[in-house]
C-alpha cells in the first residue's frame, strides 16, 4: 500500500511550534504517513486567503490524500468541524468556508460534522482544536477510519462569497484576487473569460488601478524587464507583473484592485 | 518496524541550506528516517527560547522519537554535547540548557557525553557540529546504535534558571515567557496557579504592563474583535491576546513583561 | 530499495503555495518518494544565490538523490531544461547557471536536453515548469526511467563567471560571495589560498570594506560577544562575523564587498 501524504495548510507562521505539535500528534498515531506542508504563511484568521491556496494546490496531490486545513479564528466556539470529500481527495477543515473555493468547481460527495471525541485527543483544548481535533481525525482517517465513525452526516458546508468576474462584449471586469510570492497580482479573471480576445494582440487593454498595459503575453520572459505585463498564469487565470519585479509593492497594489480587460 | 522521526530545532533561519545540510549529513547514515522540522526560526543564540519550544512540542511526537536541537553559541568551544534520554524520548544537543526546560518536568534517565569520533563525520568542522556531530549521530541512533558507544556518561545537564510564577492568596505575580506567531503572549502562569480564581469570572483582573483585561476566557472566539482577553492557552499556561490582531505589536509587549492575576 | 530522495532548491519563498503544488505533482508520480527542502529563499530569479546553495549543501545527502533547483527567470522562453548527473548526484533544473558553481570542481559525467513531453504534464504552462515539467521528470527518474529518455544528449552546460580570490605573496584578495541567515559574511577565498598565513596568528589583519580584524580564528567562541572575527566557515571558506550579532546589518555590509587578507 502506498504512504498516504497528509497535507498541511495553517496560519501558524512558517516553522511555529504550533505546526510541530500538529505533527507530532499526528505521527504519534500513524508514523507511517507522509506529511507535507501546503502552506503556514495564510494570513492570520485570513480564511478567504487559506481557501485560495488549498484550491491552487490542494487537487495536485494524489488521490486519497488527506488535507488538514486549519485557519480558524472561530476555534473553541460553537462553529463545526467537518470532514469532506470531494474530486477524491479528504479534507479536514472547520466548517468556516475554508472549501468554499474549491467547491465551485467540485461538488463534496460526503460531508461529516466531527462530532465523536472517541477520535480525537485524550484533553482538548479550547484553543488548538488542529492539534487535538483534527490532526488526530486526520491520522485515524489514514489508518482506514470511516468517516462514517467520525458524527453525523452534514448536508452543506459554510460559503464564502466569491466575486466572480463580468463578462460584456469587449469587456471582462474582475479583481486582483492574491499575491504570490514573488508580488505577481493574480486576478479572478479566468482564461476562458478571455477567450474571445486571445488573438487581438495589442488591441487589447488591460487595466488595474491607475495602471495599463496592451498585449496578453505567454510568459514573463518574453517581454523586457521592468515592464508591466499581462499573462495567463499557472492557474489559468490572467495575471499582472512586472518583470523581474515585485509588481504589488512597486504599484502599491493590494487584494481587491479592480481589473478590466478591453478590446 | 516503524520509521523512526528526527526532529530538528535550530536557529538556522527558515528554509537555510544549513538546514539542508543537516538533513543531507542524516539521510546519507539512514535513508530511511522521517525528518521532521520542529522549529528552525529560534530566534539566533536564544537558548531559552530553544528551550522553550522543546518544552511546548517535542513530547507531542511517538515515543522513541529523537530530537536534534542545535542552538549551539558556543560551538567549537569546552561546552559539551549530549545525550539524554527523558520521558522516553531522545534528545542530542550542546549541554547548554537547551533541555532545561524540560528537565522541570521529566527527569533525564541517562546522559552520555558525545566524545567518540567514530560516530561522526570523518571531517569535524569548528563551526558547524549540527552539520557533522549531532546530525550524525542522531542517524545513527535511528539505527539502532547504543548511547552507551556515543561517550560516557554524565551526571547532570547545565540548568538554566527559570522564573516562576509567585501564588500568595488572592494574587499570582509572573511575566510574559514567548510571544507565539500570531503576536499573543504566554506568560509562565499555570492554569494550576490558578485555580482558586477559575470561577470567579470578571471579579479576576489581569495586568501586564500598564494594560489590564477582566475574567479568564474559555477561547478567543468568546469575546470581540479587538478585545485584550485573558485564556487559558495550548500548553496550561495564561495567555494574553487581542483577539483578531497582534497583541505584542499593538501593545509592544516584549518577553519578560510583568504579568498579574489578582481577585 | 531505500527510500529516494528528491531535493528542491526554489526561489519561491518559504512555505508558498507553488512549492506545494510542485510536490503535489511528484507525488502523484511516485507517492514513496521522499521530498527535502533544499531551500526556498533564493532571492526572486537570483540564478547565482541558488547556485552557491546547491554547491554548499547539494553533494551532502545520499549518492543518486535527485536534485531539482528552479531559479528560472526565463521560463517559457527558449532556455533550455536539462538533467545532469554529476559526483553520483542527478539534477533537473533550467540550463542558465544553476548548475555552474558545483561544476567548478565537479565535472558532468552526462547532460540530457529535455524535450520529451511524453515525461511531463499531460498541460505545460508556460510560467510554471517546476510543476509541470521538472517536477515530474524528477519524480520519474526516482521510479527508474533513464535519463536517455528525456531528449538528446548536450555537450555543455552555460557557465556563470565565478570570480576567484587572487593570491600573491603576503595577500589574497575577494569578496563578499554571500551572506547567511546569521548575517555573516562567506567570502570566496578558500581555506586552501590561506595556508602561507595559519599559523601567524595576528599578524594576519582581514579588511572588508573599511572595517578590519587581526587574526584567523577557529570559532566564533573563541573572541568576546561583539568582536569582528575572521574564521574559516563550514564550508572551508573566509568567513568574516560580529560574533553574536548579525555582522552584515551591523557593518552595511553587502555581497559583493571586497576583501583583503594581508600578512
Amino acid at each position: 500500500m502506498p504512504r498516504t501524504a497528509i497535507t498541511l495548510t495553517t496560519d501558524f507562521g512558517q516553522s511555529s511550534p504550533y505546526v510541530a505539535a500538529m505533527k507530532g500528534a499526528i505521527l504519534s498515531i500513524n508514523p507511517e504517513v507522509n506529511l507535507v506542508d501546503l502552506t503556514h504563511t495564510i494570513p492570520p484568521q485570513n480564511v478567504r486567503q487559506g481557501a485560495l491556496a488549498l484550491a491552487d494546490a490542494a487537487l495536485r496531490f494524489p488521490l486519497g490524500t488527506i488535507h488538514v486545513a486549519v485557519v480558524d479564528p472561530g476555534v473553541g466556539t460553537a462553529r463545526g468541524l467537518i470532514y469532506a470529500r470531494l474530486a477524491g481527495h479528504d479534507f479536514v477543515c472547520p466548517d468556516n468556508g475554508l472549501l468554499s473555493r474549491l467547491c465551485r468547481q467540485h461538488r463534496p460527495e460526503r460531508i461529516v460534522r466531527l462530532t465523536d471525541p472517541r477520535h480525537w485527543a485524550e484533553r482538548v483544548s479550547a484553543t488548538f482544536h488542529g492539534r487535538d481535533i483534527m490532526g488526530p481525525v486526520a491520522a485515524r482517517l489514514s489508518l482506514g477510519l470511516s468517516p462514517a465513525e467520525l458524527g453525523p452526516p452534514q448536508a452543506s458546508l459554510v460559503e464564502l462569497e466569491w466575486s466572480e468576474a463580468i463578462v460584456v462584449p469587449g469587456k471582462v471586469t474582475g479583481a486582483v484576487e492574491s499575491i504570490d510570492s514573488f508580488g505577481n497580482l493574480i486576478t479572478n479573471i479566468t482564461a476562458a473569460q478571455m477567450a474571445a480576445c486571445r488573438d487581438l494582440g495589442e488591441k487589447v487593454r488591460i487595466e488595474c488601478d491607475e495602471h495599463e498595459t496592451f498585449g496578453i503575453f505567454r510568459t514573463y520572459g518574453d517581454v523586457p524587464a521592468m515592464t508591466f505585463v499581462a499573462i495567463i498564469g499557472s492557474t489559468d487565470r490572467l495575471e499582472l507583473a512586472i518583470t523581474g519585479e515585485n509588481a504589488a509593492e512597486m504599484l502599491r497594489i493590494r487584494v481587491g484592485a479592480p481589473v478590466e480587460v478591453k478590446w
